[in-house]
């Protein structure tokens, strides 16, 4: 077999396997094959383009193909679809899809990142102009051209996802209405419903209507183009609708040829990135992925693991040897002016794999200290297993600097670090970056008293749930934060009244104690079990965090 | 041996311990002596104060001790000196500063916390108003109080720590002219060169004169206040002195009760925060640290560090059974516009530990993707240990965001990494946030490259040392870069003329090659090595990052 390597798709891991390659080995020949005309794209920057957050299109056009090719000596087949591998006889037969006509491409490996499609509804009326998915760049300059052609002034936003959120924010920004519908009862569901509900106040707040559990059933149209979309809950008006319901992996080349496919038909690959055929290799959005938390089969497509795993597979198409371990699921969005992120596991996963192995906490905390301008509000969720103490997953929400707080524990979660690990991590500070005890830190103390047992908490989802009117709910703090509001049917004692005041409460209620943020709560806890009650726990994140109703 | 915990420290750990044992044992009788007035003040945002960023004075003030004292059950004994310990006695000795009456406590448990306080250079004249230390909230005070008093104009800040760049800074901002005195050839002893010199130019950007390798040799004054700094460089006037040469720390107390002292007079302390007594522990500014990396003694005071060893005394002291294991050395400064950040071995370290042992690498990038606005530079320094391919240091300057990359390679670094662990981290990827290819991520491939030897490059700093006019600096960008500006003595071959080319080059002498920031002479590197050139090196971070002569 004479060495050539050739690699299917032009997005982000096809290029990289390609520039990999080639610095590996100067003189293998390299063909890469896309069905796009233009290769390396930024498809992340679109909805802040389509926000007119920037404006020169060409920013989003990453590489030229032409210069592409030449700079790394790599045969540029742009406008060309793969049609077949032919595995035993090393062929790949591709398609011009100018000219029609049919090559066949020996190659020694063969490297697949042929990415991920949007999903699409089972329902009509699909093709009216007016309706886009939103994945390439060649679609977000089509979306762009039809909001000028119209003037469009109306959009809808099906589905809740990353991208769904992203492109409420921008088109709103570009000063349309918006309406976002999900067919699930919380938006973003990579993250815990403190965390949703949290976003669906930011997106209301920023003007846009959210319509949860809310299934698209058809769309309308007049004779030009879409005019509204059908609902479970009744008709919307639209003059733009961005259907934006999920991807799917673009697996079917591979699947003909025989390879194994994993969870969400992906190609499945081991650590280098290589199929059930030695020869041949995926990385990107087509590759099925390993959750390193759990050693399960995941599938979180994203650019940035695309450009991990496409190098990864480079090394090995060349013949040298690298491994890529996994993902742990880190995303960030920003929604208006909470930022938003998440790694790890969640709860989610918690109840499927045990809620009871696992604790969980909520605080919320500034992210720079609070003489400092410019001091903003955090949430950070935190999951770890009880048995071991690893820390296995986190959120956090806020106006405050979040991504710091999320790569941290990403990398912390990815090391398989204990909560006591994570609460003793050496993180910067000065007042221009972090406080003296980080949210992290916080938080992991807050985890380790709970998995000590020192404390007992609720989080408020659960309390939500399971709150009966045998439930005393009980307020800790002072008589002037209790007039400004609480929660509806607490009662106040004030946390240093508790001693001599516990015997007021009923001995053989449930109660649940909170504060503001959880500190005084956990401590009003310890006085509580203290002066006998035996049912106490105390409300994670405080009213702070507290999603049901309020009064006062 | 009646219970009975008795502190001494008033400021982050020492209020702790005090707080965290509390929650510990409800009943335990627990005194708290500080010769200070105040408790628990914000020090590090001191010079931000000074500065004017916020002008609330009582924001610095976190709690009050009275209130304290009342709401964690403790004796406050504000205004106290401790005196002596009789540690076969297990009592402390105490003077009222008041009254001058001296008491005797009995302890069960001790805890010391007597933190740290400035070095004094051996000059004369430092008793002239208008000379000040940093350290405390009342010296602020005091400082703003004569800032005020004499409208002063014109400071010097002697001492190019962190405190000091931060003074820097902040009286800059206030509007005054400032001189900043260093003994050393650089500011900031904690960074590598490379990232001193990016420090100085902000410094200088900002309006600061920097006297480097500048020896403060006396004050002058007249007959009200301070009117000069003398050096080994001549006079420099001044109205207001910052002394910020270093600090040292309060174990004296410790030490004349015969407890073990480590580094720098440290009180030496396990990991759970005893001292050579099994009845006293230290924490905070007064006590020694481990560097998580080599295990050796080191010292390096901060306040977030002080608050995590407190809690662990507390446990500890109150029964329960907890471990501080060390620090990495993590540390932020904001200097004007520029971030910098650092954590674990420098290149000091690394000359120190056998600098064969270790690979660097130098690595300019964006914060965030090109496209989005507020995208500004980065440059991230690794170092790695060769044998086991461990990160063992990292430090980051830019305007960009700096604070993420350090507290994730902080936490890396603590888990003990491989280059190819951080390489394969899954770091969220948002365009708000960051790139596909985050910084870290690109650094650590690059430092997989050198540790592979599939690169070989040299840091400006050796550059600079061992450049002979032997050595050839070929320059591989384009024309119309080289045309802006070159290093001094280079040639220029833009990288796709090189494999023609590379006969032009003498083979039996040095080639250093470089480009913009690292990227392109990486690839010229190797092509170079293919055109059979024996002596090839590229420049990390290209002519971004070179602190040498330039031309053109």
């Amino acid at each position: 077999m004479k060495p050539h390597l050739v690699i299917v798709g032009g997005v982000a891991a096809g290029p990289k396997m390609a520039a990999k390659a080639r610095r590996m080995d100067p003189d293998i020949p390299i063909t890469l094959v896309t069905d796009e005309g233009i290769i390396s794209y930024a498809a992340c920057g679109t909805p802040y383009y389509l926000g007119r957050v920037f404006e020169d299109r060409k920013k989003l056009l990453v590489r030229e193909a032409e210069d592409f090719g030449r700079k790394n000596g790599v045969t540029m087949l742009t406008g060309h679809r793969a049609t077949r591998i032919d595995a035993a006889a090393h062929t790949l037969e591709i398609v011009d899809l100018a000219g029609g006509g049919t090559r066949t491409l020996e190659y020694s490996k063969l490297g697949l990142a042929t990415g991920a499609r949007p999903l699409m509804p089972p329902i009509e009326g699909l093709d009216a102009p007016g309706v886009f998915t939103l994945r390439s760049v060649t679609d977000a300059f089509a979306i762009d051209d039809f909001i000028e052609q119209y003037n469009v002034r109306r959009a809808v936003v099906a589905g809740a996802g990353f991208i769904g959120l992203e492109m409420v924010e921008n088109l709103r920004e570009r000063g349309m209405a918006v309406t976002l519908i999900e067919l699930l009862p919380q938006v973003l569901p990579p993250v815990d419903e403190v965390v949703a509900v949290a976003a669906v106040k930011e997106l209301e707040q920023m003007g846009a209507d959210v319509l949860l559990a809310t299934r698209v059933e058809g769309l309308e149209r007049d004779e030009r183009r879409v005019t509204g979309v059908l609902t479970s809950r009744g008709p919307v008006p639209a003059e733009l609708v961005i259907m934006g319901v999920g991807v799917r992996p673009n697996s079917e080349l591979a699947g003909e040829a025989g390879l194994e496919l994993g969870l969400r038909n992906t190609i499945r690959v081991n650590q280098r990135m290589q199929t059930s055929d030695p020869d041949i290799y995926a990385a990107g959005d087509c590759a099925e992925q390993t959750q390193i938390v759990t050693g399960e089969p995941t599938w979180i497509p994203l650019g940035s693991t695309a450009n991990k795993q496409g190098r990864v597979a480079a090394v090995n198409m060349a013949g040298g040897n690298d491994c890529f371990p996994g993902v742990v699921g880190t995303a960030l969005v920003r929604v208006g002016g909470l930022n938003i992120g998440r790694t790890g596991l969640q709860q989610r996963d918690l109840e499927r794999l045990g809620a009871e192995r696992y604790e969980s906490c909520l605080v919320p905390q500034n992210d720079i200290p609070g003489y400092m301008p410019g001091s903003a509000a955090l949430t950070l969720v935190l999951h770890a297993e009880k048995d071991t103490r690893r820390v296995v997953g986190a959120q956090c929400f806020g106006a405050g600097e979040v991504s710091k707080r999320i790569d941290v524990l990403a990398t912390a979660i990815t090391a398989g670090m204990t909560t006591e690990q994570v609460a003793s991590l050496d993180l910067g500070y000065a007042p221009p970056y972090a406080p003296a005890m980080d949210i992290v830190i916080t938080a992991a103390n807050v985890m380790g008293n709970k998995l000590d047992e020192a404390t007992r908490g609720v989080m408020p989802g659960e309390l939500c749930r399971t709150c009966t009117p045998e439930t005393v709910l009980l307020d800790c703090r002072e008589p002037h934060e209790w007039a400004q509001g609480r929660i509806a049917g607490a009662r106040l004692i004030p946390l240093a009244q508790i001693p001599e005041r516990a015997g007021e409460l009923p001995a053989d209620r449930p109660v649940v104690v909170y504060c503001k943020g959880g500190l005084r709560s956990a401590d009003a806890y310890r006085k509580l079990k203290c002066a006998g009650l035996k049912d106490v726990r105390y409300l994670d994140g405080g009213i702070t965090c507290w999603m049901g109703e309020t009064e006062g």
